[in-house]
């Protein structure tokens, strides 16, 4: 049978800011699946800022995207035609193949529908951004009950799920940056969140030492920058990092310059860790137990932004990259 | 009894570079120990990068030195007057009450000698900087045989005995740097390193990836600054740094910007780790065994820079500091 497909390529890579040159449209015959292949209708796509650096000609965790080619995200679809024994046409898959109306696809995670929860919602608040956030609180940063949590981005997908977590697993106080007053007042109105700061307010680090002038004991960082420098001189002894992403960095052209204060991770025996979270989806029914469990009582809050329409997903990327999003940023088909 | 003992105090906290103006002499008189103390005659004190950094009136992991008190730091002496049961004169001790020709101490390490080493040799190869290295390679960075490891400051205290640690131990492949050609020489041709390079010679990133074509999985980082940032470029995937010291930094009145590169510390799941040796004294058993026989079977070569007395060391100090000396830097009192 096969369909005729819609998808969004890499026309040429950014330099900064992607803007609408760098896609481009294009429709294209996909086949009937061959044996343990499955033909899926995406019904909703992420956009996640790591695909900014796979734009980039640079060799990273994940290879970029080559240029002229589909550009690739996760994605939840339902099957309308099944090469493999036990998928049937209708089940819902999650996978690697977004920006595009339909993929042939191999690999795939199968998905048990939750009554009332929308598909969406594996992309975000259940899916990789939440993954992130849980093995990055707990394996990585080593998070115990009581201790100080500071979370940067926290308005974002990981990091409103990672600061509901630590508040949930028993911090003694939980603090969030975002990048607008409304999403300020989110994290402490809706999320739970002890305390918040714009960070376009003034210098972190003083907005971080009145939200935290007892100090904090575990960084989760999704930004860098100014804010890796502030939470480093807020650390407590035997303090942790997690460094997950990067994005105040993203769209430089030349880095800035680092943190000034890394020779305090000697005396305050600090530890900064990256970790990608591919390595880790052995972690995935632990947390979607658990986050699953939250998101069920309505103890854990998980805002999503959803944009309608394959051709507005370009202008949805280029949103999150800006802040435009409150909570998980995904693209209904 | 007592005796009349020479001292050296702080006399003003330097800014930059400690001149004459910072020290004073000053003779006081010592009584006779009471219960539980030792008046102890020093014969060799150590002079050590932190020090620095105790002269400044900032908190730190060890509260900053007292401006007319005494400087402290680790020496060793022979017991003249004994208040303890089971210590008896002439008996050898290793304490913190060094920069005076006698103490009288309550906390001290008991030192058994060893045939042929001199009793400064537990300032250095068997003493603080040997646990440093110990430590910080197989503790800290988890250094594991087969990985290849990069020293800086390795022609110090501490860095030469991390790397011959790491060779000892079956690194792959054991890089240092050092500060002058005739060090360089010394890494390579008498202490076993693989490669080694002078800092001064050029960029730092392009003088280790020549040294280490194929990268690195340690760093051992005794300086900070650019030998940080080249680390983390040559590091590979689960790369670990054991962050020990700075000693680019300390005589830096503003601190120079960090590595531009942290934002590799994800895709890289890179660890930093800083660590303060104080914490890790429960280790000092399994090195000095480990240590002191291949020290003993020549093995381990640990060359030491013995300045003639109390009034020289001052100089001693600045030296250090500048990196004139090669190995361990020790007066003899």
């Amino acid at each position: 049978m096969g369909v005729t497909a819609r998808e969004i390529r890499l026309a040429a890579r950014p330099s900064g800011w992607p803007t609408d040159e760098n896609f481009a449209f294009a429709d294209v015959e996909v086949p009937s699946p061959g044996a343990g292949e499955l033909l899926v209708r995406n019904t909703f796509m992420s956009v996640d800022p790591y695909m900014r650096g796979r734009m980039n000609d640079v060799k990273s965790y994940t290879p970029p995207f080559e240029l002229g080619k589909a550009l690739e995200g996760g994605a939840v679809g339902e099957v309308v035609e099944s090469g493999v024994d036990g998928v049937a046409t209708g089940d819902l898959v999650l996978h690697n193949a977004g920006w595009r109306s339909h993929a042939l696809v191999s690999q795939y995670t199968p998905l048990t529908p939750i009554e009332g929860v929308s598909p969406s919602r594996f992309l975000g608040a259940l899916g990789m951004p939440a993954l992130t956030a849980y093995v990055g609180l707990l394996d990585i940063a080593r998070f115990t009950p009581g201790e100080a949590v500071f979370v940067s981005g926290a308005a974002g997908a990981v990091g409103s799920v990672a600061g509901q977590i630590a508040r949930l697993k028993g911090a003694s106080r939980v603090i969030g940056s975002a990048g607008s007053a409304e999403k300020v007042a989110h994290l402490t109105d809706d999320l739970g969140f002890d305390a918040a700061f714009n960070y376009r307010d003034g210098d972190v680090g003083e907005l971080l030492a009145q939200a935290a002038p007892d100090g904090i004991d575990v960084y989760f960082d999704n930004v860098g920058g100014d804010h890796l420098q502030a939470a480093i001189d807020a650390l407590r002894t035997n303090g942790r990092v997690a460094v997950c992403g990067s994005i105040s960095m993203y769209n430089e052209k030349q880095p800035p310059p680092g943190p000034r204060n890394l020779h305090l991770l000697v005396g305050k025996r600090l530890t900064l860790r990256g970790f990608i979270i591919l390595d880790h989806y052995d972690r995935f029914g632990a947390m979607a137990e658990e986050v699953g469990q939250w998101l069920a009582n309505g103890e854990l809050v998980a805002e999503e932004t959803v944009v309608d329409g394959l051709d507005n997903a370009p202008a949805a990327f280029v949103g999150m990259l800006r802040g435009e999003n409150t909570g998980k940023m995904v693209v209904r088909l």
